[in-house]
């Protein structure tokens, strides 16, 4: 039992079923369930990332899948929107889960490391990140909102969990609020402008601002200052945040 | 005949003409074409920011404006998505005209002016300014979006005229973006947090940041330092760009 793999569920024959004479097609092959799950998700997220999701229909995912259309209502009964949902989901799974740290070195070393990550994401499903980020919804705007509001939420509680903040007053969320939504404009732009300005300059340029929008907020801010203050403690001249301030004194006279 | 000020088209009796013996509402009465498109679209605004548009219904917006569903039609024909199309293209253009400098000042100081203004539409269409900016659409993304986009759009426009840059590189255009987005961020998340934040404070740090993450940018593009440079030599002590150079000397150390 273990050793059998189960495979796509027997789907009505379209053909049969509707009466038509439409030839099944000779591309459609068995895969086992999970895979073939995986499939329609990654085809269906590549569709609705390239087109407005209201342009893309079932036919066409079940097409691009080299899958039949009942076989995808098999997977998905929901039809169009529970498969989009499925698709900004295993987007979303797959984004949040690059947040953690894993390497050592300085903090803004270790912010380094997840923004790579990040952004290995980001040039790997280029259309996926769009869809994910530029949302918006087929039919129902409040559940797939949700669906990006928890990527940014976990994106909140991870990084002030790093920060090593407990409870964030108001100013320090915004910091690192509005610092989520420079990364997320920054790889929107980025794709959009066909990756003009190379990966790695663009995740040493959003570490900056990170380090860079924190200094602006310790001033209005005695927790967002505290942090920062214990943060650079543990970093080296050579260490980005160590870099930037050595050429910000230059830039500032 | 220029006296005489256009009312409501006739509408056809919604009791009449479905045959039920609803009687018409007490609460309707006629208002000149130009006012009641306004007040539609008022009306509209605020019940498609204060819920998911996908929930409003067109008799919600005919029960709110005191109106009957035939007129609502009457004036906006093709339905729910064309006046809600019209209501986030009406915040858009309010949006959009406060964006220019008015008064003297230093670079700062003109800017605080700009944000002063956008704030103050934020906290006047708290609904309508999450509606434009969450926007997502009823029917069609694409066309919704493109709204959104347009508003951004001319932001970068305005303020990379308003730095004095001709041909914008890369980087520079990708700094104005990002504290765009830095923007709408904040505005989003003041109005979800119940405006913890004073609004005067806000926009000082909105400004403080601009300054910083055109600081962080310096380091890495001759374009963005030679702009910068030009801005900074036209700053006092007093003004924003002052005060946060001084306050950030202490911070950095």
């Amino acid at each position: 039992m273990a050793a059998s793999t189960p495979t796509d569920p027997q789907a009505p024959d379209p053909a049969g079923a509707a009466g038509t004479e439409r030839p099944r097609r000779a591309g459609y092959r068995r895969l086992p369930v999970q895979q073939r799950r995986e499939q329609l998700i990654a085809v269906a997220l590549e569709l609705f990332g390239s087109r407005p999701p209201e342009e893309v229909t079932l036919d066409d995912v079940a097409e691009a899948a080299g899958a039949s259309r009942p076989l995808v209502y098999r997977y998905f009964a929901g039809g169009k929107q529970q498969l989009y949902e499925a698709a900004l989901r295993s987007a979303a799974q797959e984004l949040t889960s690059r947040f953690h740290v894993t390497g050592g070195g300085t903090p803004t070393e270790q912010l380094a490391d997840v923004l790579g990550r990040y952004f290995s994401f980001v040039a790997d499903h280029d259309a996926g990140y769009g869809a994910l980020l530029r949302g918006g919804s087929v039919v129902e705007t409040a559940r797939t909102g949700a669906i990006v509001d928890e990527v940014r939420r976990a994106a909140l509680r991870r990084t002030l969990r790093y920060l090593g903040v407990g409870e964030a007053g108001p100013r320090l969320t915004l910091l690192v609020r509005a610092w989520i939504s420079v990364v997320e404009a920054s790889a929107l732009s980025w794709l959009d402008e066909g990756r003009q300005i190379p990966r790695e300059e663009l995740c040493a340029w959003l570490i900056d601002q990170f380090t860079a929008m924190a200094g602006a907020t310790a001033v209005h801010d005695p927790q967002t200052a505290e942090v920062l203050h214990r943060l650079l403690a543990l970093e080296t001249e050579d260490s980005p945040a160590g870099v930037l301030l050595t050429r910000l004194r230059a830039v500032w006279g």
